[in-house]
Formats: structure tokens, sequence, C-alpha cells
């Protein structure tokens, strides 16, 4: 599959199949707030895992139990197919 | 042992211990750049099991295989010498 930027069109269908994400201009992003920071650090652990498997990174930050996870598409310089994959698997393994 | 902030004489001296850290205002800062991902969160898996360890935890950030750490003592607004101690340690595990 080429690579490409996703339309405005499947741009808008994306924000109705990702609530929790905000979508700003070349990237997406949601903040999480977990119970404590083991429970933060070990979803970080399996997005970590996701990522390498997908060979496809998130720009994250942590302080304690929050996380705020970007995802963008430096090939196509805004959103592809990868950064909605990747943000669906990541809310299905957020506790 | 009591918590307090370091006085500026500490500051100065740990401003020679700990080269590689930025002395901000209220914090210590480092970069890290390793080989990938792979390498970065490996390094980032070691620091969060001795933050669980001291119970003082950063504020950081990844970006592939990037790493920014920030340490600071929020109980006294400032440093402390649990923030040199951790800066210590992380050192000591970059490989």
């Amino acid at each position: 599959v080429t690579l490409r930027r996703l339309t405005a069109e499947e741009i808008e269908q994306a924000k109705r199949d990702l609530p929790a994400w905000r979508f700003e201009s070349d990237r997406i992003a949601r903040s999480l707030k977990l119970k404590d920071f083991n429970e933060a650090f070990s979803v970080m652990c399996r997005i970590a895992l996701l990522a390498e498997k997908l060979d496809h990174h998130p720009e994250w930050s942590n302080v304690y139990n929050r996380i705020e996870i970007a995802l963008t598409t430096h090939d196509v310089s805004g959103l592809s197919a990868r950064d909605l994959d990747m943000a669906r698997r990541i809310d299905a393994l957020i506790p």
C-alpha cells in the first residue's frame, strides 16, 4: 500500500471513529491519565511493543500517571492510515 | 533525612559532578540520543524501574531514539538531593 496523506474526507471520518483523539494540524494527540506511574509505564510498554511491531513510533511524554501521545507520519508530513491504525490499537489496549 | 532545597553552594558542586546535565531554574535536564527506538525504550525501562525503586519519577519525553529527561522535587519546589542521586544513577546506566 502506498503511504499517502489522508484526504479531508478521510479525516472527518476518522474524527468520528476516534473521539478520544484531538485532531491537530498534522497530527493526532491523546492524553491519558492512569492510576499511578506503574500503570502508566505499563501502558507505555505495551505501546512500545506495538510501535516496534508496526514500525510506527509515537512522540510522547510522561509525568507520573499521565501520558501525552502524538502520532504523525513524517514521510507524508501529516496524517496517514498508519496513524489511525496505531490510534485504534492504542485505544484497544487502554485499561 | 529531611528533604530540603539544595543550597547555591551544593548546586555549584553538583554542576561539576554532573556535567551531562543542564541546570535550569528549578530542575535539571539531560538529552539522550540512542541508536534506535529499541535502545531508547530499553534505557527508559531501566530508568522506570529506578524511578519506582526510589519513588522519584522523571518528567520525560521520547521521539524515536531521543529521550529528554527532567528531574525536580515538587515537595521543595526545586532541586533536592534526590534529583542528584537519580541523575547519577541515570548516568551510570546509560550505555
